[in-house]
């Protein structure tokens, strides 16, 4: 059975060196006020949160992928042994209200405390992690545009746990493509309206946890214009509640069926079926697309922290195995006496181990960067340096969801791997992480989407603005540290790296705007340009974390070895992880040209293309 | 529910076109005096077996993957519904018996064919092929190395399906180091022997599915040496067999539980209880590993095949979800009168199309280059030939088994990715094409054990002579073809790759030799360097593909299309795929310093390394 042990030393590290979370958090009255920006009560919280992810949590991982969730006749749904236990005590411990607002009954601690808390849970069980997940989304949203009524009744509830929340998205014919879906809502004209469609993939969609669940749901109201300026967002809970906060009649939205699915089997995917169910507006009319974003967005972050959660406890398992297998001999012998080594002395095996570690350690810098920069965007008190931040979270959300998914599910994949055969056997554990992995490169948008989100709006749309920002941060750090001699061999790689994200950036834009196949040169690119500009973020945050540690070496306050393992482990990740960018550039170059076959000779598609 | 079209057209392009395997059978007597050499039949034999595959073997997937095997409490084990059935049919059709030798029963078809049998049983259910598939194996071992009295009374058996075959190579504590096995044999002194040990991971180790099943198993002599030259091979028949072939008293082996697997579940994977079964010694005492290799090497094929299969497979089924599913708008649209365009127009869904498309077809290629290999190094009249196909088998036998399930692994991903969402869930089939093609990279030896088999012994142990001989084959290729109009830069960036290949190894090489940490030199870089040749060979096999297709082009001959295909493919393929070259050469160079890390401070790990 897998282990878990929160890496509270890495997490201390990015945030108290790399981050220097302290002075930043103490420019932000929000958190001074409310007391919550003192790094030792953090450490605390942290510490808290991981003992209780550790033995609470974490034993439900596999009861969860095993029993899965039933539906009975009525639509009710029932999660694993142990999930409804465990999220009774979760709640009573305040872990649901962590960074919410204290208004409404949050302890108004920094996203960076509880992006820490959600890596912590999506190491222990993504599926279970996904239930509170989806209720603080549905809370920020209802935070951001949410009428004070609707905020007064439902914010309390959400913010103690005693509800949870859904987002209600996908339809059957319309994924990707949320202009075209067919859900309605008619105004009753007393500030009600009835929701008619049917929901699918719906996470948390239904289950036993909550007493009450609230679905966001986008729909198209009467009269309003097709696409995506069409769509407004609705409030639909299960339960209508009384004036007083009580739960009362039961709304006409049912679960029609649970997926089955490749993994995350402790989270119930539902089916829902609104029937003229009764719902509130959320924010403006013909809005929902831009309301749903802001779910959206943190709900990517999110995603990416499962693939670093996922990715932290594969790698934990697997270096645990590869310390007690024994198999072959490695000269000089590391056992003597028996007659096999431990695997880990082979060298592909530290391969495949490094990998992930590195992958691992650079993506909690990424994810604890961002968070610490949503807590600048959301409350410093200067308007330009909020901007700025929000800057710089809207350019990283694409990279960290899809880059840490995908650095994720290949770490997973390796992880199993050094368990040779025994990590194709359910009871070790570790193909569940890989199939659990899997989806956080599939929901959320799609990777692919992530990407042209990345190239197409957040890279070309503001003219390079946004990546010219950050561009100038890694030069003036590449800049003064070229000659050093520890880190310069990287920042020059990095460096190099840069400015051909810059000339690749400026290339694939003129392309953009070159014609009708711009769009098709955009798409073309846009997956192997993620990869490419997630190595130079990652390539930035390990030459800081290496020089920082170096720094410690040398003052010889390197007591447990845990700076020689970040020298190392940034000399690693430019030997062997960086250097991908040597064929994303050539793949990015090559365009789209190869791509642009004859349909009906290469995919017999007699429809192909009709000519505009 | 998946579907699935045997790629006949591109099967008969390679063998006919790319192969030229008529002239080349034709030299080989066997196949002459067998009447087996006709192309024509061959073709009318693949026809056959495709309708088979697709109507009787293809339909069980999905059932044998949710019912799985069950074993009842005396050790007895289910196969799921209709696999039964569909066996029965596939031994009355005479299939197990394809390229068997006529001694036997066998029709004594070439390698070329069941080569391609097997493909297609691997695209249709890879654990319903694993059967017939570890059958073939067993009767390769004792055909090849079998005293007479074995093979007069198994061999026929076999060969006719009515009993099935088995390899017993693992153990709880050893896997890919056999070495260490702990299973004993004594020596009744009646030709028998006693079998005493637990096996474990045995592909169908038990089973409903014949009247007897016919185990190969490693284990050591009494008195015998220590290590890989104590071993021995020794068949142990679940029912020990009457002198008149019929079955008679059951022997004690007996399968004391199934695996609970990721991926493959209607295929049996058993522990077997070996408890002074009655065994006897198949060819010579304490020669058991190299016995056993002749299996392993038809088994690694089989496996590389496996890749394939679902690597076709599950392409196929992304090709036609693209063509159907409508989501978002291409400019030109195609489907102006509909509100969304099918998502096959979308640059990036064609790159992940058109990757699976070009390493499946150059996988095709590289199998069926080598079964051809494989008839004439056991039939040519020519010492010679004989020794040149059978170099060529050993070398690329280790890359056909990593760079197919690595890359059928790759494209059953990417193909569950077109599907979005519904990828990942189960009634679609596309993840179980993921969690099959998983084990292929972990079983017959792992990937990283095929890139050592490659580097260290088929490439540095005999100096590298097997590669320069296959570098010949391309350099000659290539400088004949260098100022092409067509593949002439293919040729270029082959060249280019093959040299860079041989300096690589001469590095390799000579850090092999350059004292005790050599050994760690090639396990650093073997991984990479599997991967590095396998684009070589690829795109060795593009270029030549790429060069027929445009001559029938050029000559007018193609009718539908399907020589544009290949040339569209070719470019795809140097243009997206082959770059993954230029970091593979850099990660090659970097070497194993960078793995090289501290064990204490990087893993944790107080043990390490013991000076010598």
């Amino acid at each position: 059975m897998p282990t878990y042990k929160a890496p509270l030393r890495d997490i201390k590290f990015v945030m108290t060196e790399l981050l220097e979370a302290g002075p930043q958090l103490a420019s932000l009255p929000f958190y001074q006020d409310n007391d919550t920006a003192d790094l030792d009560l953090i450490t605390q919280v942290m510490e808290e949160a991981a003992r209780f992810v550790e033995t609470e949590v974490q034993p439900l991982n596999q009861v969860g992928d095993r029993e899965g969730c039933v539906r009975d006749e009525h639509g009710e749904v029932k999660t694993p042994t142990g999930f409804k236990a465990a999220y009774k005590k979760f709640c009573d411990a305040g872990w649901p209200a962590l960074d919410a607002d204290p208004q409404y009954g949050g302890q108004g601690m920094p996203h960076l405390v509880s992006m820490t808390l959600n890596e912590m849970l999506n190491s222990a069980s993504v599926a279970w992690g996904m239930y509170p997940g989806l209720s603080h989304g549905a809370y920020s949203a209802l935070h951001a545009v949410g009428s004070e009524e609707l905020k007064n009744l439902y914010l309390p509830k959400i913010v103690s746990g005693q509800w949870s929340g859904t987002m209600c998205l996908t339809e059957p014919h319309a994924g990707t493509d949320l202009g075209i879906i067919r859900t309605k809502a008619s105004d009753n004209g007393d500030g009600t309206y009835n929701i008619t469609g049917t929901k699918i993939f719906i996470s948390a969609g239904e289950h036993d946890l909550t007493e009450n669940i609230v679905h966001l749901v986008l729909a198209r109201l009467d009269g309003s214009p097709e696409g995506t300026k069409g769509i407004s967002l609705f409030l639909v809970p299960k339960f209508i509640p009384n004036a007083d906060g009580s739960v009362g009649e039961r709304n006409a939205v049912v679960c029609g069926s649970l997926e089955h699915k490749m993994g995350i089997h402790g989270n119930a995917t539902a089916v829902l079926n609104f029937d003229q169910a009764k719902g509130w507006l959320v924010g403006e009319i013909n809005k929902g697309m831009n309301h749903m974003f802001i779910m959206m967005n943190a709900a990517r972050l999110g995603t990416g922290l499962q693939g670093l959660g996922l990715g932290e406890v594969s790698y934990q398992n697997a270096l645990a195995y590869a310390k007690d297998r024994l198999q072959m001999r490695h000269e000089p012998r590391v056992l003597p006496s028996e007659n096999a080594d431990p695997i880990l002395v082979h060298p592909d095996v530290r391969r495949m181990l490094l990998t992930g570690k590195a992958y691992n350690e650079a993506g909690r810098a990424l994810a604890m960067w961002l968070a610490l920069s949503l807590d600048v965007e959301h409350h410093h008190p200067d308007e330009a340096k909020r901007k700025e931040a929000g800057d710089l979270v809207a350019l990283l959300t694409p990279v960290a969801k899809a880059f840490m998914t995908d650095n994720g599910f290949q770490t997973a994949v390796l992880s199993q791997q050094v368990f040779g055969g025994h990590g194709y056997i359910q009871e070790w554990g570790m193909e569940q992480f890989v199939r659990d992995a899997r989806i956080g490169q599939i929901y959320e948008g799609t990777n692919g989407i992530q990407s042209l989100d990345l190239l197409g709006r957040k890279v070309l749309m503001d003219g390079g603005k946004k990546l010219q920002k950050l561009a100038g941060t890694l030069q003036e750090f590449a800049e003064s540290h070229e000659d050093d001699e520890h880190i310069g061999d990287y920042v020059n790689q990095l460096g190099k790296a840069a400015q051909q994200l810059g000339s690749l950036t400026m290339v694939i834009g003129q392309k953009a705007m070159s014609g009708p196949e711009g769009a098709d040169e955009v798409n073309a690119a846009a997956v192997d340009y993620l990869r490419f500009f997630g190595h130079v973020v990652y390539g930035y945050l390990w030459a800081r974390m290496a020089k920082i540690a170096q720094e410690k070496i040398d003052a010889g306050q390197d007591r447990d070895g845990f700076y020689l393992s970040k020298v190392q482990t940034a000399k690693f990740y430019f030997a062997k992880l960086f250097p991908e960018t040597k064929a994303l550039a050539a793949t990015i170059k090559a365009g789209n040209e190869s791509l642009a076959v004859d349909d009906k000779a290469v995919f017999g598609w007699e429809q192909g293309l009709v000519t505009a």
